[in-house]
């Protein structure tokens, strides 16, 4: 059964899943690069993400990173993660934040209120955009996926919309040592226990404590 | 200089420092026990706290228990942790969740809008009822801890004054792998960064997730 799976999403000890103030120069919102220096420690996040050699090939924050790319078969994103473009595509011009040879090279699925043909990357990416909302997404995503797992980027709106219609089959959440004060908080207004899921898993490494969350 | 320090302060992976609906058979709330999981598991909540012989002398869960009483001179408590009575207090019957020899043993302030005599308990505990503010509350438990830090206990309403204050110096949390989905957040509200704090330790065991927060 091809699952939903939310991956290496980090959040802050204030619970927020990026800082406040997000743009082009600021991805992540502002303050939102320090949650994720986990990450950046880690083999598989410089070479799927960054495209450098270097990081640590071992131990548990490389574990976590590793398995989030394992059996994925496609994406879901939300379209803020897909640039910072707001409303209507002005034209076709923004391609992604990722260059010519995107990190997924799967199809990934952006979910956005304004069409847009689909946008074919190398290396096996293609953009999918789509408008008939989260379900529609998954549907085609899971078909794509053809069996493997579908994996769900974010951003934090997006999360909660697929947690709180119980589509969402496992999490994995990295909690950093770090303080934003503001931003979007993940779990906001989300009462996991009365979706059904729990904490699973738990282990922490000295730059992150990781938790897994499923509806056991 | 005498400190005011937050100490064992529990949290779940969700924010909350307490489970919803309080009532006198769940004093933290329900599901509220198994936050403190990591503190039953220790040495120094199973004397001070309970009374009992048990739990581990060492790990990181005890040292932090540990450090939780060490220079303690006084206590600061909302009224809610002191106990379940809401409004006027009816009579001078209730004296506290803790028997006749209270888990304190120096002088605690006790935050209230009704005033009440002093109440001398044994073993060194006296509850002394506060209703000129958290401002008036830490000035006496100042005077009264003789150089020694004070402890605020919660909860969470009281904690939140403080740090919109700016007046704790520090704040030892623990996150502990459970999901509470209601309840009251601790951070609900604070935007620590904004107020001068930081994440200035981290260390975690299998039972939680232990950080230090403070004004560097």
């Amino acid at each position: 059964m091809s699952r939903l799976r939310v991956e290496s999403f980090t959040i802050s000890l204030d619970g927020f899943g990026a800082g406040p103030n997000q743009d082009i120069d600021n991805p992540l919102g502002v303050g939102g690069a320090s949650l994720h220096r986990w990450a950046a420690s880690t083999r598989t996040f410089q070479r799927m993400v960054f495209g450098t050699e270097g990081g640590s090939a071992e131990g548990i924050d490389e574990e976590f990173a590793a398995r989030g790319f394992r059996n994925i078969g496609a994406w879901i994103l939300g379209r803020n993660m897909f640039g910072p473009i707001r409303g209507p595509w002005p034209d076709e011009s923004w391609r992604g934040w990722w260059g010519k040879n995107p990190v997924y090279h799967v199809p990934v699925f952006v979910l956005t209120n304004h069409a847009r043909p689909p946008l074919v990357m190398e290396g096996g990416t293609t953009f999918h955009f789509v408008t008939d909302g989260i379900a529609a997404a998954l549907a085609r995503a899971r078909e794509a996926a053809g069996g493997k797992d579908v994996r769900l980027g974010g951003g934090v709106n997006v999360i909660q919309q697929y947690l709180r219609h119980r589509l969402v089959d496992e999490m994995h959440l990295a909690i950093s040592p770090v303080l934003l004060g503001s931003g979007e908080r993940l779990l906001e207004g989300i009462d996991l226990p009365a979706l059904g899921y729990a904490c699973t898993g738990h282990v922490a490494s000295p730059l992150a404590t990781h938790v897994v969350i499923t509806r056991p």
